[in-house]
C-alpha cells in the first residue's frame, strides 16, 4: 500500500471533513453547457472543499404557471469547471458529497417534446402527434422536508419527501471530446443518479490535467427511471470535497459509501448499460476484495441490487451495487481511497 | 361497485385467509415443462387455497459437488395446472401468496452455457469460448433464516437472508400458444419476480377456461437481474389462495399489497419491458385512482420505483411500482379486488 | 459422405423438380392460427411436392374501400400442417420453393393499431394517441407483373414490380411450444422473408415427428423492414418440394440458392437478431466450407450482405448472407443437400 | 423557389463538375482525431472542389505481417477541417463525391479487442476471454479493380471487387460538442457508409460557421454491418465538391443520387437507428415530394430499401432509401439542391 492510499483512507473516509473551502457563486452568465475544456472558475488542492451553487435544469427560468419551455436558454446549465491541482489523466477523482441544500422554495417538473420514456423522442423517433408540453410546480417546505405534487387535471395533491442530489456531475471527457450537459457517459455527466447525494463518494476518471469538475441539474426528488423526463428540478447549494487518487484508473464512474460499492453503466440500450455496470462491479470485487471473477459473478446473482437511474437521456444510466457486508475484507492496498 | 368486488375486498384483502384448502403433491413424474393446455391436477373454487409443493429449477437433480447440469432432465419443472372453476377468458385471476417455505436444507446456483447477462447466450450470440459450467451449493439454516454462499475459488463464505419466492407462476397463454417454462410473458411464467412472495397478490389474465395455474422454480434469495442466470434454487411448499375477478381484463401481470401497486413488463430489450410496465402503471392509476394520464406520468417521474427482476431469460422482466401513499383514494368500483 | 447426401444433391439441387405432387385446397374453415401440434391436412414422402393455396394475412376478408380490420377473423391464417414421413427431431427439413402465384387480382396494405416500426406497439408501448387505421388496395396486373399503389390523400399512383413470397412458413416448434402465426423464431414462422420465394431452398429444424409444415401470409411485394406493418398482402398458390435431411441439425432457419447461403436471425432487438444470423453464418462457413472461424468472420466483414426482413413482428428478422463465389469449394460431405 | 435553388440544381446536379479546385495534402503530422472546432487547413467557396488525401484508419501504420495494433497512434485520423465560406448554422452542406482512388497497393483488416459485432466490446461488456488480435493484408490490383482476401488459417484466397468510399466524413457537431473520429451521429462522422462513394451527394447539417468538413477512414470494400470491426482499410485520394444550401436545415445526414434518396439514422440500438432513418425519409418524401405522411409510410412499407452500414461503432448506422421512380415529381421549390 502506497502512502497516498493510507492518507486517503483517512481523508476520504473520515467522518467529519474539515478541509479548506473554496467558494464560488454561479450565475446564468457564467454557466457552461458542455463537459469539456474551458477556463476554470476556481482551482483547488486535493482534499479541499468546494462551496458553490447550481441553477436548476431550466436555468431558473420557469417561475410560475404560464411560463413556457421556450423561455429556457439552455438545458442543464453547469457550474464550473473546477480545476483540481495535481489531477492527471490516469488518476481518479474522488468527490465526496458533504451537503446539498435546495436553494429556493419551489421545484419544477415538465413534459417536453422529444423527451420521456413513454414519448417518441429524438432517438426513438415515431410518427405520432407529440405529447403536449406541460409544467408542474412543486412548493417546497423545508420544515417538513417535502415537496408537494399538485395535479393539473384534478384537485389531488400529495407530499413527496426530499432527497436532494446532483443530476449532473462530471469531468472533461477523454480523447478531446466535449459532450452536452444532457449526456451521461464514461466521464459522469447527466447521470441523474440519486446516488449523487450527501454521504456518498463519487469516483470519476481523470481525463485532462486538473480533471475539470462540473456540477448542475439539482433534483429535490426523483422516481426511478425519471420516466417523464424530469425530476423535481431545483437550484442547489453544494459542499463537496475533492481528492485525487494518483495512478488509479477507472473506466466508468463509481459510487461508494460505508455500506456499499456501486458501479455505473451509462449507455443504450438499457441491456448494455446494465452489462457495463455489472462487468465493472465484478472487476471491482475481484481486484479490491479478492473473489475470483466467477465467484463474484455468482454472488452478485444472489445479492446484487440494480438501480435504474434514468431512461430518458441520450444514454441510459444503471447502477449495480452490492452491500459490503456480503464481501470479504478489502485487500491490503486494494481499491480507491475508501 | 358490483357485488363481487365487495366480496373480493373482503376475501382478497382480509388478513387471515381461511378458505378451504386443496392439497396436491407434485413429483418429477407429473411436472410440466410448458405453460399451456394440459389435464388439471386439481380443481378449485374461487376463494379456495392450494397447498402444494414445487421442485427446484433442476428438478431436484443436483445434490452434491460433482453433479453436472447434464443430469437435469428439464429446466423449471412446473407443478400444475390447477383449474379454477368459473374462470373464463376476459377475467382476472388473483393469486394471493399466503406462505412459501423452503422444502429442504440446501439451495443450488449454477453457471450454464448460453445463459447469463454477462455471457454470450442463445440470443446474444457471439464467437467467444463460452464461460465454463459451475455449480455452487448453498446450505440453508432455517433457524437463522439464511443461506450460505461458499466461494469455489477461495475460502470466503457469507450468509444471505432468505426471501423465498416463486420464480415461475403463470397461466395458460392466450391465442392457443404454449410457452416453455423458461419464458416470462403476458401470461406470467418465468418472471423470476421477488414480488411473487408471501404477502403479495398476483393478478394474471385468464386466457382459457379454468385459467390453468402453474407454479415452480422456487428461489430462496436472488439478486436484482439474476445476472449469472440463477437464484438460490430450491424446492418450496406453497399456500396460495385463488380468486376469480369476473369481467375484469388485464393485459400484463400485476402485483399488489397493502402498500403498493406494481405493474410487470416482460419483453426484450429492457427498454421495452420498462415501457410496458410503465404504460400499464399509468393506465392502472388513471383507471382506478382517477388521475389524468399526464398527471400520473408526471407523478411517477417523481416517486416511481423500478425493480429489475431478471435480464437472463428469453424475455426480461421489469416491475414498475408506486406506493399507495402517493395516490388518491381508489375510485368507488375501481380496480381489482384489493 | 453418407448416401442420402448424394441423393439429396440430386433431388434438391436438380433443376426441374418432378416429384409426385400432393394437392390440398385450403379454405377459411380449416386454417390454423398457431404453429404447433395439429392433425395433418396431408402426408408426404420426402421428395414429394405440395400443391396448395394460402389465404392472405386477413383471411381474404378485406375486399373494398370501407372494409375494416374488425372484419378480420384472425391474422395470418395458416394452411397446413403437412406431415412429412420420416422427419424426426434432429433432422432438417429442406423446402424448395418451386412456384408461387398471386391467387387473385388485388392486394391489401393496412395501418393497424399497435403495429408498425414508427408506431407505438404492444411491446414498444407509449402514451400517444395511436396512428389511425388505414387500408390501401393494390390492383394487380399479371400481364405487367405489377401492383399499383394509389395514395389515399392525393392522386398519386405508381406501379410496383411483383416479387411473390411466403410471409409465413414454418414447422411445429421445439419443446412442446405452440406459437402464434404472428411470430417468427427458431422454427421459421412469420419471417416475412422475401427470401421465401421461388428458386430458393429453406432449411428448417425438425422438432416433432413429421415436422408439421405450415404456410401462409403471401406477399406480392414488400419493402425492407415492412415498416408500416404490412406488405402487399395476397392469397397465393404454392408449389413446394420437401426433402428430409436425416441426422442434420440446425438451430435457426437457413436459405440457399445457387448463388448464396443465407442465415436467419429472428429475435429482438435487431442487434441480437443480427448477432444470431452472423454467428450462424460463420459456423455454416466454418463447418461446410472449411474456413477457420476467425477467417470466416473477417471475410464476412468484407463481403457479407444483410437483409432486414421486418422490424414489426413480435420478433425481428435479419438475414445475413454471402455469395458462394467468395467461398472455398464445399467440403466433401459438408452441409445440407445443396 | 428562391434563386439559389435554381443555381444549385445546376451546380450540384450538373453532370461534369468543373469548379475551382483547392488542393491540400495531409500527413500523419496534421491529422485530427475529433470532429469539432479546429483551425481550418483550407478555405473554400461554395461550389469549389477539394482535392486531398486521407490516411487509412490506422494512420498507415500497419504495413506487413507481424505489425501490431499497438503501433497505431490513433484510430481514424481525419484530414481537415475545411472551412466553407458562407456556411452558417441552419444551412446544409452538400458534398458531391466526384472521385475516390485507393492511394496505395494494399489494404488492411483487423480483429481488435473490444470491437466487433460478435465480440464483447466496451459497450456490450461481458466476462469472456477476448477474441485474439488478428491482422489481414489485402493486396490491391488496380488493373482488375480487386483486393485479395488471404485466409490466415488455411490456403484459401479470393478476389473482392473494389468499392472505394469514405468511412469518415462529417462536420463539427452542434451545441459545442466535439466527438471522436470513431463516432457517427447527427453530424455524420464515422458512418462507414458505402453510400459515401463517387456519384453520390451527401447532405450534412451545418452547425458552426464554415461547417468544418473532415474526411478519413477510406475503405476499398466492406461487407454490410462491417461486422468484425473493419473494412478493407486504405488510404484514399479524394475529389469532392462542396455547396452551401442556405436556410435549409436537416437533422440527420442524407444521401442522394439520380436514382434514389437515402436517409441516415445513427444511434443505438439498431431499432432506434432504423426508426430515425425512416422518420427522416417519411418527412423528406412528405415535404419535398408531397405525399401525405401516412401515404409515404405505407409506400415505404412496400418498396423501401434498408442498408445496414455498420453495427460496430459507438453508434450503429442504418440507411433507409427509396428509388425516385416510386415517387411523385419533386415539388417546385422542394428539397435540397438536387
Amino acid at each position: 500500500m502506497r502512502a497516498y492510499s493510507l492518507l486517503l483512507v483517512l481523508s476520504v473516509l473520515g467522518a467529519a471533513q474539515t478541509g479548506t473551502a473554496v467558494k464560488y457563486h454561479a450565475t446564468i452568465n457564467d454557466v457552461k453547457y458542455v463537459y469539456g475544456m474551458a477556463a476554470p472558475v476556481a482551482h483547488l488542492k486535493s482534499g479541499e472543499i468546494i462551496e458553490t451553487n447550481t441553477l436548476d435544469a431550466f436555468g431558473n427560468a420557469l417561475k410560475k404557471p404560464g411560463d413556457r419551455l421556450s423561455m429556457v436558454k439552455g438545458d442543464n446549465p453547469l457550474t464550473g469547471p473546477f480545476y483540481v491541482d495535481g489531477a492527471q489523466p490516469g488518476d481518479t477523482l474522488a468527490v465526496r458529497i458533504l451537503d446539498l441544500q435546495v436553494d429556493g422554495n419551489q421545484g419544477v417538473g415538465s413534459l417536453a417534446p422529444g423527451f420521456g420514456a413513454l414519448n417518441q423522442t429524438t432517438y426513438t423517433a415515431m410518427l405520432h402527434t407529440a405529447l403536449p408540453e406541460r409544467i408542474w410546480f412543486y412548493p417546497i417546505d423545508k420544515a417538513t422536508n417535502t415537496a408537494t405534487f399538485r395535479a393539473l387535471d384534478s384537485k389531488f395533491s400529495v407530499k413527496i419527501p426530499l432527497h436532494p442530489f446532483l443530476g449532473c456531475i462530471g469531468v472533461a471527457p477523454a480523447g478531446g471530446e466535449a459532450r452536452s450537459s444532457l449526456v451521461p457517459a464514461e466521464f459522469g455527466g447527466n447521470m441523474d443518479a440519486p446516488e449523487a447525494a450527501a454521504g456518498n463518494v463519487l469516483y470519476l476518471p481523470v481525463n485532462v490535467p486538473g480533471a475539470l469538475l462540473y456540477m448542475g441539474d439539482g433534483h429535490a426528488a426523483m422516481g426511478d427511471g425519471e420516466i417523464a423526463g424530469s425530476a423535481i428540478e431545483v437550484p442547489l447549494t453544494e459542499r463537496v470535497q475533492v481528492n485525487v487518487i494518483k495512478g488509479k484508473k477507472i473506466n466508468w464512474p463509481r459510487f461508494e459509501n460505508d455500506g456499499a460499492i456501486m458501479a455505473v453503466g451509462a449507455y443504450r440500450p438499457l441491456d448494455d448499460a446494465l452489462r457495463i455496470a455489472f462487468t465493472e462491479l465484478v472487476e471491482w470485487i475481484h481486484k479490491d476484495y479478492g473473489l475470483s471473477t466467477l465467484d463474484a459473478y455468482e454472488l452478485l446473482s444472489k445479492v446484487a441490487r440494480v438501480h435504474l437511474d434514468e431512461m430518458v437521456d441520450p444514454n441510459y444510466v444503471v447502477v449495480a451495487s452490492i452491500e459490503k457486508k456480503f464481501l470479504p475484507p478489502k485487500k491490503s492496498g486494494g481499491g480507491h481511497g475508501l
